[in-house]
C-alpha cells in the first residue's frame, strides 16, 4: 500500500495503510523472526539454551505523557524505552516487540509517523525488532502498549531476590535529572514558577533526560553475563522504591549512604531552591530508568568492567545487611528510607 | 496484601492491591514459568524444538465492547479469546499471557474482579497462564490489551500462505451467530427494532455466541499436528475477509459455494426479515472466531479426525484455483465475493 500524503489525520487512513507506514519505518527482519507483520501472529525462533523474558508497559496520554510538551518522537521512544529498561533489569538482550496502539481519530498523520519513527529508531538502536502489533481507534486518549521479549541464559537471569547480607548496592548513571526535567516542563507549561528557573545547560540536559531516557540495556546484559550482580531492578518507580523492593524480595536490609547517591547536579540545585523537593524528586522520581543492583564486594572489578564496557558510570551507594531494615545514613545519623514509590495506578 | 472489601471503585485501591486481586484469581504457575508476576519481567522456559508464537490484541470500551450490554466477565473472556483465536490459526498451543489494563478511576471493584475472573477462567480452560502485565489508570475508556504466547513445532506452523490450487477450503463451526447476537443486543439497547425480534432460543444462543465466543484452540493445534491444513486464518475480521486474505497470501483463487457455507440458522432467519442483512452479517461479521483453512483433498480424513477429536464440526465450503479470483458460486451463477472486511481501525 502506497503512502497517502494527502491525509491529514489518521481517520482518513485504513488500518492497512497505517500498518504500511509502520513497515516502511522498520529495518529488515532478523533471521530468527520466522513470521513478522502480516499473519495472525508473529513466529520467533527461540535462542538455544536461553529463556524468554517478557514484559509489557502501557503509556496513556494524560497519565504518562502530556502531548503539550512531549514531542511525538519522544512518545514513541518512551514506549520502547520503558520496556527495554525492564529487560535490562533481568539481564536480557532485547529481541521482539509487539506494538499495540489505540489512536484518537484526530491524531495527525505527521504525529503518527513521528511516534512510529521514535519507536523504530530506539528499537533499532537496541537491536529490538518490531514483530507485530495491533491498531485500533480510541474514543479517548492515545494509548500505546508495548510488549517486548528478550533472551538470556537461564542461569544468568537477574532477579530482585538474589541480594545477600554483605553485598554492595550499586546504581548506574545519576538520578533526579528526569524529575527535574519534568518539573521544568510542567512549570513552563503552567508558567507558574517558570520565571524562577533559568533554562541553563543543566536544565536542558534534564529535559532531554526526561524526554529521552536511555535504558541501560548493555549494562544489564553485561552484569548478567559476567555474573557480577546478585540482584537487579530498574528504577522506573524511583530510587527509594527500588531499594525497598530489592530488600523485600531478597529478605535483606539495606543501608543507603545519602552522600554517595549520584543525584544529578540540577536536582541538588533544585534542593537549594525548593528545599527537600529536589532531593525528594531524585529519590522518588521514576523517569531516570537507571539500574539498581547488588554485588559481592569481591566482585567490584567485575562491576567496574561491565560499567566500562557499557560506557555507563556506576556508583556504590550502600550495603545489604541482615536486619531487614531499609535506612538512609547521613554522616552519623540513620533514618528509615521512605518508600516513596510512584504508584502508576493512583499517581 | 489482603483484599479490601470496603472499596467501591478502583480509585480507592493501590496498584499492589489490584495486582493481589488478580493473583488471587489465578491457578498455580506451571513449571515452565520460571518467574511470574512480581519481578521486572516474566521468564519463560521455551519448549524444546518449538518456536514461539506471539500475538497482541486490544479491546477498547466504546469500540470493541459496550459496557451497557456486555457484562464484565464477558469483557475479560473476550480479551483472552481474541488472542487465543489468533494462536489457534497458527496451530500453536497457548502458554503465557501478559495483561495490560488501563482502568477508569470510577470502575467498580466488583466489575474489575468480574473482568479478571472472566479472563482467568478462559485462560485456565485453554491452559494459558497469566505471567504478568501492567495496570494503569485511564482518563478515558477502559482499555484491555492482552499479549499471548504459544508454542508449536517449527514445521507445523500454520500460515495464511500455504494454500495451493486444488485444495479444499474448510470452515469450522458456523458463522453469523455472533453478528446476529450483537444486532439483537444493540437493538434491545436502542429499543428501536427490539419489539420486532422475539428473544427465542436461537437469539439467546446468538447473544451467548457474541458475548462468549469460544476460540477453536484445540482444532487449530490438531490440524497443525496431523499436518492436515495447508493454510489457516481466524475469522475475527469476518468470513469474506478471511477468504480473501488466504487467497492473497497464497497466490491462489478461491471459489466459495454459497449454499454450503454453514450460516447460523438465526442469521438465515434474519435474512428473511432483513433481506441480505442477515447473510451479509454472516459473511462480514467478525465475532464468531471460527477458523478458515485449506487442505489437500486427499487429507479429508485427517481433517475429519481433527474435527472429531476437537469436538467441532467442520464444513467444506469451496476450492482453491489457479485463477487468483475470489468468487461466490450460487448454483450456476458466479460473482466476485465482496471483501467486506471489518476494519478494526476505521470501523
Amino acid at each position: 500500500v502506497a503512502e497517502s500524503p494527502a491525509a491529514d489525520i489518521v481517520r482518513e487512513l485504513t488500518e492497512s495503510e497505517l500498518i504500511a507506514r509502520i513497515q516502511a519505518r522498520l529495518p529488515p527482519a532478523p533471521p530468527w523472526l520466522l513470521v513478522g507483520i502480516g499473519d495472525d501472529a508473529a513466529v520467533v525462533e527461540p535462542e538455544r539454551n536461553h529463556v524468554d523474558v517478557l514484559s509489557v508497559d502501557t503509556l496513556v496520554e494524560g497519565v504518562h505523557f502530556d502531548r503539550a510538551f512531549v514531542p511525538p518522537d519522544a512518545i514513541g521512544h518512551r514506549a520502547i524505552a520503558v520496556n527495554l529498561s525492564d529487560l535490562a533489569a533481568m539481564g536480557a538482550a532485547p529481541r521482539a516487540a509487539l506494538v499495540a496502539m489505540a489512536l484518537p481519530f484526530s491524531l495527525r498523520v505527521d504525529d503518527f509517523d513521528a511516534i512510529v519513527s521514535g519507536l523504530a529508531a530506539t528499537a533499532a538502536r537496541h537491536r529490538l525488532h518490531v514483530a507485530g502489533g495491533n491498531l485500533t481507534r480510541s474514543p479517548g486518549p492515545l494509548v500505546i502498549d508495548v510488549t517486548i521479549t528478550g533472551t538470556v541464559k537461564r542461569r544468568q537471569v537477574l532477579l530482585r531476590s538474589g541480594a545477600r547480607a554483605g553485598d554492595d548496592v550499586w546504581v548506574s548513571g545519576s538520578i533526579g535529572g528526569a524529575a527535574v526535567g519534568l518539573m521544568v516542563l510542567v512549570s513552563a507549561k503552567g508558567a507558574n514558577i517558570a520565571s524562577t528557573l533559568s533554562l541553563d545547560d543543566k536544565s536542558s540536559g534534564c529535559i532531554e533526560r526526561y524526554l529521552r531516557p536511555e535504558p541501560r540495556v548493555r549494562l544489564g546484559v553485561l552484569l548478567a553475563r559476567n555474573r557480577a550482580a546478585t540482584a537487579c531492578i530498574d528504577l522506573s518507580d524511583g530510587f527509594s522504591d527500588g531499594v525497598h523492593r530489592i530488600a523485600d524480595a531478597s529478605g535483606v536490609g539495606i543501608i543507603v549512604d545519602a552522600d554517595s547517591v549520584p543525584v544529578e547536579d540540577a536536582a541538588r540545585g533544585m534542593a537549594a531552591i525548593a528545599g527537600d523537593l529536589g532531593l525528594g524528586a531524585a529519590m522518588g522520581g521514576g523517569d531516570d530508568y537507571e539500574l539498581l543492583f547488588t554485588a559481592r564486594p569481591r566482585h567490584r572489578r567485575r562491576v567496574a568492567a561491565a560499567a566500562r564496557q557499557a560506557g555507563v558510570p556506576v556508583t556504590r551507594v550502600g550495603v545489604c545487611t541482615d536486619t531487614r531494615l531499609v535506612t538512609l545514613r547521613r554522616g552519623p545519623a540513620e533514618s528509615p528510607l521512605p518508600r516513596g514509590g510512584y504508584d502508576h495506578f493512583s499517581a
